[in-house]
């Protein structure tokens, strides 16, 4: 078993793999999402679902295969995706006249629905999401995190004016944050892409990034405004009230699959999977220990307790497979069973189970009547402990004083002779895609996003920075800097 | 508005889309899913959700893009699909070295998958269940009912022996069956496909099918029976419990997005779309009435009713818009709505409303403090409605004294002559493709099942018939003949 400190990577596919998440397929970077990280998923669908049903956004469906002529409408668009396009030539033995693209993502096939849906002021906002598959052929993938195939939710919305648009956008935004944060206790960096990190054919990309053990950044949600752009690539113009026909103002936004990846990257440890109990497939899993001539009425008194819980909603297992009690618990930490219950004879005797948290060390003694509400209270707040832990990591591998790139070369140059994470860098950027190319170039740092005022407001605000990092010139932006996923 | 009676096909699309279900998109034969119409593909995952937890039955997901290779490996099952398939043939620039198919169906996709993951029999039986979006490129598509992408539920399990496999696929569609009858209100027709109807590589497959109004048939879900041909061909074998390698038994079954074009071709009328409340996007619809000018009072007390409904789970709109109430009416009725709440001044005076269910004439005055005992109560009956009024339309238009082909083309010519439909057969057949074949040339019917021993006890027992319908020879099963969708 390597560690995260030998080999980061080695250790994520080694952990991914062991906690029975997933397997590879025999397509070149597509993988299979097994049952336990396809419920992850399924989570993560239920709680965006409760989120849209309270914004009034219902899904829809719309087809997967877009023409070749739909992408070319939107210049930057084409450009941004065909890199990555697979293409659909031939079907039922035929030549097609014309190729059908995988959908990377779908505005054309959106965008065009809804040219011919709205027509009226009436009309809008016109607000829709998606959960879709979707492709992106990708030079080198990671199991959840770069996949050739993948699955995402993207919202797309019409809007009659600029100003409710971009409030679509800035709280889809704030739903990522709340989703992010609350559910899958992974803390998130809001703030603006940079114009070479927008979304292919956007006005303006938000995005909410995260840091992992490794120090590296993963983008884990975008929420783009695209202004009229893709309304005039499609033509979705409305009748406003004052008779006029108009375009309409756009948005887009999503999350993916690479969520699971990240919270995975964020919360697992050298012992295997680390789940946070609201996604866990498994919150409580039940073994049984001692002789196994008396196991019969420990499993009795096991199914008991595992019916109460179950009772008020908690997704609980009984391990009562063959194997011994100890490979049972490395088992069960390897696929990250948010809390495990011990019990034994001796147990029973005394009224008792022995309950271990996953991310503790310490075994508590807990009493049968005070089990089940024991068992609550510990899934909020070992919810809230991983949440903490990963702010605490963020706090600590920040850096705002590093002012040139020689100063962040040596930086990173100690970091690594130190075993120590180089972590993400604030700095200041003249706004030339130059200074980003010159950053990328001789450290591997990206610019992850601006991070919005309030960051450098109040108790721990960040510094604005007022020299570009590259050039020495004004900044123009303050951004964050990191390696990234 | 053209009737049932005129254009039962002109009517069915122009239903479709007046009730907001559905577009058409710019590729051949491929549907948008307009939230209407996907809402109600909701409720039938949720419904089946919950019943595959029941049978401990998880979700998992697998790539879409299937090499060319894998079909090859079960000879019926390239046979079968091969003509229906679209191709991926070039991604990011450049020709892939093999073909990938977009999947028809995944058996071959998870049968290697099953391969690498079953290795004893402790592995078994392994069970799981893929939520997907599939393809098959047909010639003639009509929305919902056959597309060239649908959407589709596929159950893929693996067993020890055949009596396990046999008791899965059996299972299976005996939930179909009720989630059909229960959820849809789509009654069922249950039995084993002749082997020419039978899925390509399937050993055994078992059909529910139901009749439209026009008297066609609809298969609505299926049930197949592997027997080891796919364990073969995968080498999915496993070691016994008398340490053998053996090939396992699979099963594969699933229902698609067809179900909700069949029940909109079973429930609806000359006046729109007519939807099972279980499913109904809408279950209640407020309608304020009387004088614009004292509305107000009214929608306070609509909304005062509204979130009594909605809180004990019941989907209600209130419509509020500008239009005048009887354009409200009928665009609720296009749009099934299961019940109408007509509100005004008067009603307020009285401390009643107006209820009309969708599929009744009648309008009752209904108590405030009795409303929703009356609405919970009255959307329960409606389903029970519907479910009853299908299955005398079966009875009606079934038929079972029809002994040879000469008998069956004159009971056609006389239908047509009458106005009436010609329905369902009961026939005789002698076990011959050449029989199928004849029947299908000079009438147009197909054999859609071999019913169930138990349709031929009891009260209601069909007969069983002696001769083939075609060749006179002794019958080896009787079959439902009919035109099919």
């Amino acid at each position: 078993m390597v560690t995260r400190k030998e080999d980061f990577s080695k250790w994520y596919l080694q952990t991914i793999q062991q906690a029975d998440l997933m397997d590879y397929s025999p397509v070149r970077g597509c993988m299979i999402f097994k049952p336990n990280g396809y419920e992850i998923w399924e989570h993560i669908q239920d709680y965006f679902n409760s989120r849209l049903k309270e914004e009034g956004i219902r899904n829809a469906y719309f087809p997967m295969l877009i023409p070749e002529s739909f992408f070319s409408r939107e210049k930057e668009h084409i450009e941004g995706f065909s890199p990555e396009l697979p293409w659909v030539t031939e079907a039922a033995g035929e030549i097609l006249e014309e190729r059908l693209a995988l959908r990377p993502t779908s505005e054309t096939m959106i965008g065009d629905a809804f040219s011919n849906w709205i027509n009226s002021y009436r009309d809008l906002p016109y607000e829709i999401n998606q959960w879709a598959n979707v492709f992106r052929w990708e030079k080198r993938t990671l199991p959840f995190l770069r996949t050739s195939e993948f699955l995402w939710q993207e919202g797309h919305t019409a809007h009659i004016d600029e100003k409710s648009a971009r409030e679509r956008t800035m709280k889809m935004l704030g739903i990522y944050v709340e989703m992010i944060e609350e559910l899958l206790a992974v803390p998130v960096f809001q703030g603006e892409k940079t114009p070479s990190e927008r979304f292919a054919g956007a006005e303006q990309t938000y995005s909410v990034e995260s840091m992992m053990q490794d120090g590296k950044a993963v983008q884990t949600g975008t929420s783009h405004y695209m202004g009229t752009k893709f309304a005039e690539a499609f033509n979705i113009k409305f009748l406003n009230q004052d008779n006029e026909h108009v375009y309409a103002h756009t948005t887009s936004w999503g999350v993916s699959t690479r969520l699971i990846g990240s919270m995975i990257m964020v919360h697992s440890d050298d012992k295997g999977l680390v789940l946070p109990p609201a996604v866990a497939p498994q919150q409580v899993v039940f073994i049984p220990v001692g002789p196994k001539k008396k196991l019969a009425d420990v499993l009795v008194k096991i199914e008991e307790l595992d019916r109460a819980l179950k009772g008020i909603g908690i997704r609980t297992y009984i391990d009562d497979s063959d194997n011994s009690a100890g490979y049972k618990f490395n088992e069960w930490e390897l696929r990250g069973a948010a809390i495990r219950i011990e019990i034994g004879p001796r147990d029973i005797e005394k009224d008792q189970v022995i309950i271990k948290a996953r991310d503790e060390d310490e075994k508590i003694e807990v009493k049968f009547d005070e089990l089940i509400e024991y068992v609550e209270l510990e899934l909020e707040k070992m919810q809230k402990r991983l949440l903490d832990k990963a702010r605490q990591r963020n706090i600590e591998n920040i850096y705002t004083n590093i002012e040139t790139l020689d100063d962040l070369v040596a930086h990173i140059e100690n970091k690594r002779q130190a075993g120590e994470l180089p972590g993400w860098i604030l700095a200041g950027w003249d706004g030339s895609e130059e200074s980003e190319a010159k950053i990328k170039e001789i450290t591997g740092f990206t610019t992850r996003n601006i991070p919005f005022d309030s960051y450098f407001e109040g108790e721990n605000a960040l510094p604005h920075k007022s020299k570009c990092i590259v050039t020495g010139k004004p900044a123009v932006a303050t951004v964050w800097l990191a390696r990234a996923y």
